[in-house]
């Protein structure tokens, strides 16, 4: 039923090119924890693998032999997290790369990236449920790429809202012809974290070191007065590189979530800095790395 | 430049119709706050403002004599907010109402519809913080409606994403042609709730009310076995309506998020219940009213 | 395993209530049709379905014994789909809802909800094609409920974005206080129009009228310059009623969108009308019924 | 009132860093247009711009007397759009480059991301309109890139939403321990596009190359029966890069949005084919480049 293509007049062939599946949502249940056996724990995670290899065949004839069908990663990926996820996303990813890049005759390396819902315990009365939880806001990303021997890991937050209401400033910038922006030394600071850093060993404990950077991204947000969302970028990572040693390089991308004093004065009413608007669109973007010298 | 439109061969007219600002970001700052003058709390609020009346001449001939802009609305919400939001979303939108019914010549009565962010307050090395927060994912809405004089007032929580991995099931239900689901009476209970309450009392401190069945919801979540979602429904309205006198009757909205038990055995792999698929969709969507008998 | 709940100071009861499952994604094809026996047709339909009755027991005390799984809804849709969606989804929402009623014991009424993804046929040179297609974004939403006897149907369109650079104005309107938006005779009117229409009739043919209200909607967007949303959308709903004899009423919800032109004569530019910030939020929103006299 | 920092034990510095503003919704107005003089063009366009330079003395220590505000940022893009955008946004994307490299004093490269919304003119009662217009799915990406002398560009194709109903299988793939899903020689195929492609000439007509992109991705999608996803994004790349000189490579990103037949024969119902699950997730992922050989 195949139509003849037409013979092209040029050549081409196939670049780099990946396949896999997205948008797996694995949930797993770790019953009967300490310290009374009754506790449970969970992971809630969404896991996209990409598989990297020689698959020419099935680009440029349609000859499927060597491919691996998405849906069968996907049972993979449940079937392996049975017994495989025992601990961090991140060791996980190494476990699903290893298995690709055995099983499937023409995968070459693989890629595993995991978007990690974060829940608190709920309390209620002031005590911690052993087997319910709260969905919270940050996400614990990470990216975990190999040939199935050596790895290359990159963890992350996203989606951390903060903001802080005065202790920021935006001052003795460059005025020139399209520069109308009044100056200010007491603004509102608010931004949506993404950070994704890389490692300096070759394996520590992911979730702990992912605590770490969380509170420590806190601690620098509301120690200093911010001149700048530029300098505020850099002292988080100094003061995360300087307590985490496992990482060699944190990169920020900081959207600056714009809240400006709304203008009711031409209205007859005098604002004292309390009123603003949060401004949806568009938004100052912010990104950098810092790293080790 | 207008062209002329036919003369329509029937009668027509306008039936109820509002019009208004809608996702204005209001965001207000309390500085200096107690207990030691140096304390902030803030309010940051999705404000929409619908207003009723009489409206006939705009829609029909186009005359705007007596229509107030959509851009008048916006400032009026900031210019009020600056004095007039002191206290709950709530009793800011009395104030809002009261105010356009007295301004718009034909505007007879008016709706204030709020979505609240909630933020925590930031703590850095386990002390919170004057100025920092962190957004929350739940929000506080509010419909206020009236003619100025007397209001109705809504209240609820959206975006409240709870879990608890065991004590609940769902067994004994109907069997017919097209029921294929097994039984259980150990899986995942899941939901965003989206709860509405209606109120017995004119007025009240409506923050407070939003703090006591907030609490009283996740701790009806956790104290039973749940036979099924509509069960837990009730036991979570009657145990409100019990600590909350102020509420007359209260609505839930709850998604079922499935967790779907994934089927390994059938590669090979034993699932001893603790690898789920967090299932998108579709979900079972279980409504509903308790109210006072 | 249930634990006790303290027995309640307070007389409760369940109010209305409904259950059922929602976004189940139904596609169906329609193969070889007219003319030449080989075309295909598409119905792509995202169903809720919601049912009342006597619940209380399932409520009030855990009892399941007359409630219909909600799994047991989505393959009873699937089911019925195979013989029974053979043209619009109002029709299918009846036979949906009269299975319903039937087949639940305690079933009183039933409502069905329908939004179906409109694709266009793929034209690749000219031609259309038998089976490819290309997905557009206008929706055609529908209501169909009833207690398997009698029905009230509602159709509608939703995320049909219009857009006209000129022939709009908006002038005359209040001025007080608030007022600071300056008058204009052209100004870029653009909505995302959301419509819902009512039934003078028992049945009809429903794609029908659905495409001839699609028409009519831009015809009348067109045909006249614009003193405010509110006229035209007066003059959508009196066109709209005199070409479809089937409609009792119409409701339009319309967010405006406002184009904002940009002051860059303070950057010494003139803006010759041409360049305009298309703002995301807040946005005027107007709503009104337009009926038969 | 800047707290001390406390002196970090490690030794760091900024790595690669860039900043501006994201998310300016530019939209503009071409009036009185041949042929014959009353006819408006539109261009609606999201724009990124990013810079990138020698920012180190904000970063580490809060000397801002070099940058750029963002808030300047956005003023410059609206204000050279009154001038400058008269053709494609790549053209006008080195234009801002240009622009930025020559005002930022340490601005060395600059980058600029557009997505342009595509409208169609309104057709009421069969003729293209002046002025009015009606929003479309599919969008045109692009990205320039450059230091004000040399730069690069790509462009692309995003949210473009096809399917066909017939004329693809799935077959003779590698079976092992997690395969499950069986074969297939006539299933649906779906995939929402994304494109993006480099150039292999310095400038050209960006707009009609878009143009013939999209009608051959439209025409290739159609014309052979697709043994997988991957033989199909071949076969795309393959005629693209035939009948479009001016390219040197195209890269596509196909989620397969899976369309699984349901199993309605276990509730006693024969489905021949007609009725499917649209599965939102989770979906096969197939990325490449087609290259010149």
């Amino acid at each position: 039923m195949t139509q003849p293509t037409a013979t092209p007049a040029v050549k081409v062939k196939m670049g780099a090119n990946t396949y896999g599946k997205a948008d797996v949502r694995l949930f797993k249940v770790f019953r009967d924890q300490p310290p009374y056996e009754q506790r449970h724990e969970i992971k809630d995670v969404w896991v996209r693998v990409a598989m990297e290899g020689d698959f020419d065949a099935a680009h440029v004839s349609g000859d499927n032999t060597d491919l691996l069908a998405t849906d069968t990663v996907r049972n993979t990926i449940y079937g392996l997290a049975v017994d495989g996820l025992t601990g961090s996303v991140e060791d996980f990813g190494k476990l699903l790369i290893r298995h690709f890049v055995q099983q499937g005759p023409k995968v070459k390396r693989a890629a595993a990236y995991f978007t990690e819902h974060q829940w608190g315990r709920m309390a209620a009365g002031g005590q911690e449920h052993d087997h319910a939880f709260v969905r919270q806001m940050p996400k614990h990303t990470a990216v975990v790429e190999g040939d199935g021997e050596t790895f290359t890991v990159k963890s992350g937050i996203d989606e951390l809202y903060i903001l802080k209401t005065t202790q920021s400033g935006w001052e003795g910038y460059l005025k020139e012809q399209f520069t109308t922006l009044p100056e200010t030394n007491d603004r509102i600071l608010a931004t949506v974290v993404n950070a994704i850093w890389e490692y300096a060993v070759e394996s520590c404990d992911y979730d702990a070191v992912w605590q770490r950077v969380y509170q420590q991204l806190l601690t620098t947000f509301t120690d200093h007065y911010s001149p700048s969302m530029q300098n505020t970028l850099y002292r988080m990572g100094e003061a995360i590189l300087t307590v985490c040693p496992e990482i060699s390089r944190i990169h920020f991308s900081f959207p600056n979530r714009h809240h400006i004093r709304y203008n009711t004065e031409r209205t007859g009413i005098e604002n004292p800095n309390t009123v603003f608007h949060a401004d949806a669109e568009p938004y100052g973007l912010i990104e950098g790395w810092v790293e080790r010298a």
